[in-house]
């Protein structure tokens, strides 16, 4: 396989990165599709249609109109959305001349990894077998934004070398995957999975990094210039950082229960995240020679706690329990930073530019295991027989299920997440490799000037005096043809 | 007019941008006659005032402090709030050299027009005939920051080319023409216009399209060199279109009805946002000749969905159409940044710095006959009898006014709204022409050199490798003079 | 004392900034003891435990789970959140060189603060008597993010002087002394002040103007070339206050009753931080004679009417009593920012790097004394018999108080922050002093090469005109070695 994509680019020539054609091509295309699909499937829930509304408080006996789940969940929506386009976004900023695409690209598959997930997941989740339509509402549009975060969390390993027609092939698969995966985890397996843990972030990191595993680029080092962070572009990543861990305690209860479940997950993962910071902030310390903090580690490893509570949040982990979470993923991140990254870049072949593997990969599958865990532990006793019933949904076809059951139902969920993010992320890295998709070359990785029309510096107001300088010496030296500064007067 | 402005500025002599007198005695003075008029006027409503709400939660039977309308609106307030402060302030610092204008400008006559806004649509909307006072509370400041945002949006047509104190005097007027804009189309025409795509884009930019018409630079041109973007402060414009992006859904649901209304306009918006950025991307590829992004059209284009959509947010205009819309509306802002503007400047002499005709004057217009459709096709078997009083608020007076017949007022206040926008925007430009007000000359527009104490770079950080082998070069030639380096050491 | 210390100096020899042992060790056994303790003592409250809030709603007959405490803080506490992480943070990264710092510690300091203050204020305020156990809520993570907040201030006077690791202790004893201060404060002297004016930001500033009055360095011109702001870092402080002015309204509501309460401290808060704005732009205009603003002014003093209106927001205080308190508070803090914090160093040998004497301290304290003053003239006709008792929680052992003896002990409760700020600042100031904690030398203060690993600037980059002239000029002057150049290839 690997042989034929040579033999095609040989076919094709030098990398042609224009995408003048297939980029217009994919995003028209695919939008007319998403207006047919929702024009023949999406109607508004009867939570947000004015009919149905009106009928349900009458039938269902609502005397207020604070009982829509719009007053439970927009605030937790909100936030959700802030880490998908900001959060993610700016996170992807601290390249030095990356920064347009690291920002600009996640803008553009998130929004259109959002429309392809309403219809994804309605058609797992909510498709209604009478009349074949997908019912959406408030709760649609943060499982819509959470399924994004697979396929934005795999561009962070992709970072700087591919094309956006690319990105929008892998959040098309990523999403369609992510259903897939969730279906089972949630519906067939019954696990329970508020933040992710399992079906977020071990999904999308092992998806990532299958994926840059196929397209490994031997000759990366030739962009070496441009894979690192300058002053101002390491403050803009921060942005992103901060937004993620602040808004994470609403990322992880978005669609927990009503009443004590969102407080829960909240307060769980803001303990958890505090205790991240400490941790991360003390191995990247430790590391260096003189003490110095790593801005790396600072923007990734302290978010560590909030993958890893992805699952357990909900459940009655207590207080300490999240911070002795949040305490080993702070090491465990930053100690992948330092040495595991490197590692995999060497002897796996596998060059993962935003190291997805240390924030999401690794404390996903951990975040699984710790449910996992937290679940066969539950009983009566912490829970109460209602409570156990209620945070384990424990009804229906499920109604007989133990903890113990369930913890072990909860383990093969994490492992499912992870194979569908290996196989699915290797067959779609494939796909990435036939070389008609635009990709730079070795040398012109992580470089906007490849997809952006990037603003010029201005010269002169930078460094005046040393034109000033240049001018003097010129009165000196008439030899010099005054024509050399023509570019600075551009 | 026009001669008499030039003859009056011959006469003041050579512009003068100082504004140390101007611009604190407009502070002062019209922050004290706020205060005056507050006292005069200003009162909380009973869902704020605590000897009130308690009278009213026994009147009116309320048995949970939650039925206060701060629990429905107040979160989408503070998304509104961060929309006017961060959206329209860093949306604006994408010139190299004007950001400081650009955001700090944003914040003084946004705290300047909501105070001014409570009043004035305090005055035209709920001043109490008995008292003679007006009651605010969390719908009120929704209000207001929806009031600035009209202009806010005219500002983005002037910036670079105003003085404060003009910007203050927009504001003024501006908030006072929206008063009695939005008094004719809401009340007297009894429209809907939840998120306001009439009486804010719409009236907001052809407002400071006419403004900028009537203020014509021919020599603008001098002053190109600063009339563009550099690399950061792209990515500052960036944190101001995503914020708004983020929170639109927000804006066009904030002032709808409780229950189905709110999450409704969410989705609804949602959605055509997500439409718009994939058309904007598209149209943006296609139109240059490898196929490369502009920034421009990213930190703008993709916001038109969410204009478009500020009346229909709230009808049953079904998910697809509202992908629709988006789909349009993106291609249309893209094209108008590529076509439409320069066109402008160079036909029509009107210098629109932001391109607010593609973003707003044109997707406003449209939005507000889109409108006019939606609620002209509404009718019983998708809204229910009951429904379609709610939403079209066919009560009273309006009882028995059919959609047919609110669709036609619908494309009225449209109409309205435009026409204040032009004839208040014309007077309010001859105004801002007296030469008294402090507005740089035609070589020194986009500077914030002039309003600001700017720091300065630091040179000897930024380049020290030259330095050095300048220093080395001197050596070798002695007749160069070494008070030639002061200027670096400063 | 001050001798003691300089002969440990010296003993020591060169101050030595590695923190490579302090640092990590700091961080890891405080989180193992936050980890024993919350073990120990912290369990979910009622709310948020499943098993709770199932008998909860039985016995207390809640029929809806929208009653649960969180439904009513939830978005102010992640408003909160934001202003102390992204507010406080991006405010201290307006020095060139300490940008990493400014938000970095912030973001350390804050994340250990808040797990501390859960169990100082839990000890102080909520331990079960018979469980001896801390219940936490939402309320909780909100007052817990209070609490860190006046350490945060304490912060700003430090910025750039100290070490990650004096920091630490900052916050240790900043949070201690503020659980006791507010114990005092809200429990036995029975005041209200729901946004912190006293027990915040007064506290908080004094507290940090003491430890940096205590750490005095006659030396400090010496950095005066990093003690300023570059364009850029300019911006990115504009994002910290921002956000603060945005949020302040949820930060003095955050914890105010339920129902009227909160609406009326977010309108008051509203209004007073607008007419700041108006006021601190006048008197910086003014100030300099070409009428020019100054970031400084713009950045801090627009945001002294929030700090203010912390006690008397929840108050009936009139929505013009809020503009007028904005308008004093701003022309005071700017006048601060101009002639105080000068006067300080020079006569008092004060070094404030943030100005928090003009932001937090001075406006907190007044904001206390407002707080007394409207407490005073609080009377029946005004807040109804019931409102009364409502507001200033006169019940139980208060029942019979006053509003005269309350204005009275909401001034004492003043006094009192300021007490406590001075006299543990000085001691805290004291402690730090000590030789051992890694703090930069005079000459290398505002420097994050100190403590952070910072990418190196790309010349290549930034002046390719120049450095083509000087190759071009190489090749004319062939005496100039070329190992000159290496410097610019690396």
């Amino acid at each position: 396989m690997g042989n034929l994509c040579e033999c095609l680019g040989n076919f094709f020539g030098r990398k042609n990165t224009n995408v003048r054609v297939s980029l217009p091509a994919v995003c028209f295309i695919w939008q007319i599709a998403m207006i047919v699909l929702f024009g023949i499937f999406v109607r508004y829930d009867e939570e947000s249609d004015v009919k149905k509304w009106l009928e349900l408080k009458e039938s269902a006996n609502i005397t207020s109109n604070i009982e829509n789940d719009f007053y439970f969940r927009y605030p937790s929506f909100q936030d959700v959305h802030v880490m998908i386009f900001v959060g993610f976004g700016f996170l992807m900023t601290f390249l030095k001349r990356y920064s347009f695409s690291g920002v600009g690209f996640n803008f553009l598959i998130a929004a259109f990894g959002l429309q392809w997930a309403l219809l994804m997941q309605g058609w797992f989740h909510s498709l209604d077998p009478v009349t074949a339509t997908i019912s959406i509402g408030v709760e649609s549009m943060i499982n819509a934004d959470f399924c994004c975060a697979g396929s934005l969390i795999a561009m962070g390993a992709l970072l700087g070398k591919v094309s956006p027609v690319q990105l929008m092939i892998v959040t098309l698969f990523g999403v369609t995957l992510f259903a897939v995966e969730e279906y089972i985890i949630l519906d067939l397996l019954h696990c329970r999975d508020a933040g992710g843990s399992m079906v977020i972030h071990a999904f999308g990191g092992y998806y990532g990094l299958a994926i840059s595993w196929v397209l490994y680029r031997p000759k990366l080092h030739q962009s070496k210039r441009l894979n690192g962070s300058v002053y101002h572009s390491d403050m803009f990543a921060m942005i992103g950082t901060l937004f993620l861990w602040m808004f994470w305690p609403s990322f992880n209860s978005a669609i927990t229960d009503h009443g004590d479940g969102q407080p829960r997950a909240a307060i769980n993962t803001y303990l958890a995240l505090a205790s991240s910071v400490l941790t991360a902030v003390a191995i990247s310390s430790m590391s260096q020679k003189k003490g110095k903090l790593d801005m790396v580690h600072i923007q990734n490893a302290t978010l560590a706690g909030g993958v890893a509570m992805g699952t357990a949040a909900e459940f009655m982990i207590t207080p300490y329990g999240s911070l002795i979470v949040g305490f080993c993923c702070g090491i465990i991140s930053t100690f992948g930073y330092l040495f595991v990254t490197p590692f995999l870049e060497k002897t796996l072949k596998l060059q993962d530019t935003c190291g997805i593997h240390n924030l999401h990969a690794v404390p996903g599958m951990l975040g699984g295991f710790v449910g996992a865990i937290v679940a066969a532990f539950a009983n009566e006793d912490v829970y109460g027989k209602e409570g156990l019933k209620r945070v384990f949904d424990f009804e229906g076809d499920f109604a007989n299920r133990t903890p113990g059951t369930q913890g072990g139902f909860q383990a093969a969920g994490t492992c499912v997440a992870i194979a569908f993010g290996l196989v699915g992320g290797g067959v779609v890295g494939l796909i990435l490799r036939f070389p008609i998709w635009g990709d730079p070359a070795d040398d012109n990785c992580f470089d906007d000037e490849v997809y952006w029309e990037v603003p010029e510096e201005d010269e002169e107001e930078i460094i005046p005096p040393v034109l000033e300088y240049n001018n003097h010496m010129i009165h000196k030296h008439q030899d010099i043809s005054e024509s050399n500064f023509s570019v600075e007067q551009s």
